[in-house]
């Protein structure tokens, strides 16, 4: 059971998450100074040298944060292995439907650090965990309907990588070319000429 | 025809390009200045003032620059769509072959410069142009292999823009979290989920 000292520590801990959250979007994350987190923190800013060691320790913590608010699965209908395909593929290009959750503005935040994670071992750890475990998602989903027989027989992670793959190449070209259409585009070509693969021999 | 002037500032220009490629990759983009690239000039540093207006200006001439060394596409053979498809793919997931050019580090700064382009319009503009021509290159080719009747009528620029995504996304993954194997599992799942697109129906 949570204590009351867990449920304050947890408190701080994602007050510190969102302050991270919003310097990063205004400063990004290469002029990015402890300080400026403190600034957008209600609370005294040694708590964050309390919680955290130093600025990569924290935006590896921040990382975490940000990717676990996306673990959610919707409710899946196991009876439809393609709605339930389609559906994921829209969550991970559109966004969750929550509110004032701004998928684009993290997912801004996301793909900046991403570019910076070759310089970071501890980071590149986070993605390449993040990135299999939406793959893995992905392969859970074509696995369950090839089992069903609702999906031809294919190499489910090896398609799951591709799908996975476009996601983050549409999401790129929004954030970083502001090219908003494209998971639109992304979705499209998708059904066009990928998913027709899963469609069961006669 | 070229006057010895103008030989002598094009000579300048490629100098102050690989000095700009050579302080990118030691310093990244973000702690760049000017005086960084000085440093990597073997001339003097007041030329690159005189021909650029700023760490922004040079970028953008930058940009331009690494691009056009990719632009020159291999001898197509015209006859065989399949092959040329095949070697488009190969060259954009794999780089060309052209000795110590090396595609690795170059495209390494493409894809930092890339993630800060919501930042600078004109990076925008280039990455942009850039994105058209090579999404268009593949587009030419599939439209070439539709109009001979060696590939199905299909919205070659919709299957252009997979393809181009998935190459992005494949060579991203490589420099950002060492995926080695990024660009190779891409031109698998291409080759088994995608092209079979193409294939004529009887």
């Amino acid at each position: 059971m949570a204590t009351p000292e867990g449920v304050a520590a947890d408190d701080t801990r994602r007050q510190i998450m969102e302050a991270t959250f919003r310097a990063l979007s205004e400063h990004g994350y290469s002029d990015l100074r402890v300080r400026d987190i403190g600034a957008e923190f209600e609370k005294s800013r040694t708590l964050i040298h309390y919680h955290f060691d130093g600025k990569h320790d924290l935006i590896a913590s921040f990382l975490e944060y940000v990717i676990e608010q996306y673990e959610e699965p919707e409710a899946d209908d196991p009876a439809d292995p393609w709605a339930t395909l389609s559906a994921r593929l829209d969550q991970c290009l559109f966004g969750p439907d929550v509110g004032d959750f701004d998928h684009w503005e993290r997912m801004t935040v996301y793909h900046e650090l991403f570019a910076h994670a070759r310089h970071d071992e501890r980071h590149r750890a986070v993605f390449t965990d993040h990135y299999e475990q939406l793959r893995g998602n992905l392969t859970a989903v074509i696995e369950a309907g090839i089992e069903e027989g609702a999906f031809r027989k294919v190499d489910a992670e090896s398609l799951a990588q591709l799908l996975t793959d476009v996601i983050h190449a549409a999401r790129a070209r929004r954030i970083s070319l502001g090219h908003e259409d494209a998971p639109d585009q992304a979705r499209e070509a998708v059904d066009a000429f990928v998913l027709d693969t899963l469609e069961p021999e006669n």
